[in-house]
């Protein structure tokens, strides 16, 4: 594939320099800002677990929106500089990653073995390339080695023990699972965390749609468990045809659904428009089989949706035409 | 859940018996016989790999079809008897898993580290449970297990060490890792097996639709891969609404595209029948992406599909209006 794409690519290189030669040329600036688009949108969630107005007080809220802010203008920050959306999406969950607050590296909570397993994926709407690790414990950036496995493996689920040696064979930071253990029995926003997880989904000024979602999985899970958000398709999934979506919540309701992968065939195979899609999925197909979430999505056109059955999801948004905005309960 | 059709089934239990009262009374065999409709079918895959007509020699040709005839039989004969799909898929898996001619369980390629990682998952179509495993060592039937997570835990997907002492705690049989590891080394037909993979799709005759896939997965590949099989959406799906799905075949690919969910959104959200669905998803995006591999499925009507874009693949079927067939190449 890679390459019959290098042959192509050198058969087109010429055509193309011939065609810089005949265009009338703009300033320097003006044709980098040209592409298909200079339109860009990111939306982030960090998880739909306990959190309610009654049980959320303000000082809790303002931390959470301190922490959404900062990703946000660090997502604004690489697409407006026409960075892709594969890159935003894994530079703005590494941070969220590396945040306490959330449930995903650093933050993740315990499985009833009293341990992290980490879950990430990672999807290219462009290709359709994905990469996902599950069920590891000393992978620092559980997202990094997802994008790893998708852009350096010939596979694109790698579990375990598996997952964690390819991982170090690249020099990808792993460190002692203790890590994730710090002050774990006295932080007051475990329960917070609880079904919590955080995704991502970016459209850049090329088009391409990206999704990315990681998580320490739902709190006091059993020793093995997989969630949805490793799961291409479940919790993650993204086609430059439709949509990229990534979901949070009880991930077993979010697998038996093909949530993420159900948003993106309703719109391509019976036309609903994006936030149609996600509401039919979340408030109707999740809710009637019992299960709790919610989802963010954006789709080629740029149209963005967050749809979600609890009663808050933490949530945020910033693109090419509005400043960076955090939401936590229903408006 | 449970104990809310605990409730709705005593609520019920006396209407059930007043209305067995006042009905006319057949026979018993006749009482027996008269539920939603009398149709059943059963299909079975046994893998996509390298099978081609020019290096498949009459006598392997026989071998793998005694082997498909037998279980066949099996399949028949549970859901003749009025037996569930469900039950009928685990139990036809089950003997193909302990099959040493099969790429599942006994069989099993060894990854590039030189041990067997066995991979499973089943869906039923009514309830859209489902339950999995991935990356296990240890476990004789791993369909087994794959049925227990979905039974018998609130997960669906377990992994590695955590799933195997799941499967040790219900007292499901546990092996040593060389049981998989017998005469691999002379075993002629490896090379046979490689993408290899057993499936089964069942419709019983109360209208239920289950799926289930087993494999050791993808010859050499990285220690911690896991593929398509154990992904519910990607390998194996069944929704009564639809149809149900098992896949083979290069399982990277059948992630990235979620073949399984995706004939069932085509009849669903398209209208597209088992067949279109079936081929469009096969022959046109698989292929179009550089995949390799088939599929097997029935829908809710009782039509059945086999789609496959390799040279061959292993697969058979019987139903309550035809005798039990296998073929291996493209007729």
């Amino acid at each position: 594939m890679e390459n019959k794409l290098l042959v192509l690519g050198s058969l087109l290189l010429p055509v193309l320099i011939f065609v810089g030669a005949i265009l009338p040329k703009g300033g320097a600036e003006e044709a980098h800002s040209s592409p298909e688009t200079s339109q860009w949108v990111l939306l982030v969630h960090g998880g739909a677990g306990t959190l309610d107005s009654v049980n959320t007080p303000p000082e809790k809220q303002a931390m959470y929106k301190a922490s959404m802010m900062k990703v946000l203008d660090r997502g604004a920050e690489i697409l407006s500089m026409e960075g892709h959306a594969l890159d935003a999406v894994e530079a703005v969950i590494r941070m969220l990653e590396d945040d306490s607050l959330f449930n995903a590296g650093r933050g993740a909570v315990l499985n009833s073995s009293g341990f992290a397993e980490l879950d990430a994926s990672i999807m290219d709407g462009d290709t359709k390339k994905a990469g996902a690790v599950a069920g590891v414990t000393t992978l620092k950036n559980p997202i990094t080695v997802a994008r790893a496995v998708m852009e350096q493996s010939k596979h694109v689920m790698m579990a375990g023990k598996g997952a964690e040696t390819f991982a170090e064979s690249l020099g990808l930071e792993v460190v002692d699972p203790s890590y994730f253990l710090t002050q774990k029995s006295m932080d007051r926003y475990q329960k917070m965390k609880e079904h919590g997880t955080v995704g991502v989904v970016a459209l850049d000024m090329h088009g391409n749609l990206a999704a990315g979602t990681s998580t320490g999985g739902m709190m006091m899970k059993r020793y093995g468990r997989i969630g949805d958000s490793p799961i291409i398709g479940a919790g993650t999934y993204a086609d430059n045809s439709s949509c990229a979506v990534s979901c949070t919540g009880e991930g077993e309701y979010f697998i038996r659904l093909a949530i993420a992968h159900d948003v993106s065939t309703r719109m391509k195979y019976s036309g609903a428009s994006l936030q149609a899609a996600a509401d039919t999925v979340i408030m109707g197909e999740l809710t009637r089989l019992g299960g709790g979430g919610g989802l963010i999505a954006i789709d080629k056109d740029g149209n963005h949706a967050f749809s979600f059955n609890t009663p808050g999801m933490i949530r945020g948004m910033v693109s090419s035409k509005e400043e960076s905005q955090v939401k936590f309960f229903k408006q």
